[in-house]
């Protein structure tokens, strides 16, 4: 059964909230779902799973130091855990804040480790998409926001599924889920 | 007189209109301000600026293509623009899909020319900034957006006039114009 | 059986040269390739494969405007592809001199499509790999810039082999090839 | 008189051996300057300063850690800072492992305090420069690396001379100092 770690970081609440979201999108598709803060999270977390989504408050178009350090303290790791898949999301202080930044920020990270990653092409509403992973500025409150947390966990579930478990069947209901 | 180029493509029509407040943002400074598409504009115009907001619409998290091949076409001066002031905006289909990342991508190219470039920590309203150059998802409509674009020109101008025409009394007057 | 297109623009032959090692490292795996330019090829080859490696020319730290175009062109397909798997080459003109960051943003385009992208961990020579994607400054010369692109290709294959194969016995075989 | 900060992160030595050369490249220029690993450094010094060359070695693509930490901790001193003139350097493990990607996450992280930043576009060898800042494979040992981390120096030091003290007659001698 695939495996899906949704590991964040949060400061002020906001990442968080959207991390619960991502972790119930996955958990709508046979998969197991470990939600877990990077306070909490070990390496074992990231050995167990198959696909991983990041999630990080935006601190300078950046991922925050301490999600970074969990990261950096991996290391004795690298070359070990190819070929998982990943996907990030991150909450900033504002629109044209940094949140996209700070998710090529963290997809660049997760291609060290020699991820596969990958964005999302849907609209979960009017002007609004996650093409590099699921944004927000503060907390996740609108049905648009909510939905495209709730995709990218859905998404992670999907390629692990089709990619990991050879579930094709996913693959022609790639649009299924929240809508 | 610092001499300021703003310099767009559009498609849409989304981007020209954030190209006329970046430069009426602009034009509150004594500088001069010239506003031109990708289509009318020529290498003497890059090698007339003292800086340059470069506008594009996000396609596919990178500039048009059409405003990249501008700036390839230019490459014959390439180490004689060096020093030059740039900044970015740019307008994408949704939020989440690539407006930050495209400024980037166009930072990234004037870096190439060997220009300063900056983007803006200032709120131009709730939730809603330009750290990497004033962003839209479609038209710029709300007062928010087009105090970002304005703000940019503003920015650009005074940058122009604080480090180009050495006016210093311009650094104590950072926050003025729009708000 | 496994697609893999090798898509390639190049203007002083550097970067083809990067493409023909390329699909000589994915036609060590049983997968179908091609190797087309960007003058080539059209957007049936983009449908046809389930791999994709993309090259350019280092241009301002950005691919080349006609490489831009093509996928730029391809718009009408947008939200058809999705899932595909690609990476990225690129030649500079040295070292320093945007390569990588030419290799993020043609992974950053793909993404937009909705692709999985991938860099490589491996290291083929002393203080040489490929984390973004194959890198030359110039033409490929020693034998470790020559691996790394055959690597990309390798790479590539394998995963179009793991990923849409299904063929998971290349799993255990990952650093396999041109060691 | 223009301010310099070189300020560092180093694990094994190789970016501490940058930032020297990064000092003394701006040191043959009328400016102060402090060279300070990021365990010395405080924020008195960002602020003190006019222009800064932030360099860490290269960890996942992005800069390390505790480089994160430093300007994190800052962030109560955010719209104080604006308008310094910001530079990077970066030592990856080999050439293709992200000490481009990684110059860029600083240059965004000091846009993000309101920071003008900049790469070069010269040449210091054979097929080596740094249009993102300084960049090495380890150690920096080849004159071309040498030079390279001297280069930034000698030019954020020109740039804080022009641009801060407004000595407009370092424009006319940008390709001076290490050639």
């Amino acid at each position: 059964m695939g495996k899906v770690l949704v590991l964040y970081d949060s400061q002020t609440g906001h990442t968080k909230k959207m991390a619960e979201y991502v972790a119930k999108g996955a958990s709508k598709f046979p998969v197991e779902v470990r939600l877990k803060s990077v306070d909490e999270a070990t390496k074992e977390d990231v050995l167990w799973c198959d696909g991983v989504a990041v999630g990080s408050p935006t601190h300078l178009g950046v991922m925050s130091w301490k999600m970074k350090k969990f990261w950096d303290d991996l290391v004795d790791h690298w070359g070990e855990i190819d070929g998982k898949i990943g996907c990030a999301f991150s909450s900033s202080g504002g629109w044209g804040g940094g949140n996209e930044v700070a998710c090529m920020a963290i997809l660049t990270m997760l291609m060290n480790y020699g991820f596969l990653v990958f964005g999302i092409t849907d609209y979960t509403g009017d002007k609004f998409t996650l093409h590099y992973g699921a944004v927000c500025a503060g907390e996740p409150r609108e049905e648009q926001e909510i939905k495209a947390c709730e995709r990218l966990g859905e998404r992670l579930a999907q390629w692990v599924l089709i990619y990991v478990d050879g579930r094709k069947e996913y693959l022609e209901n790639l649009k299924g889920g929240s809508q």
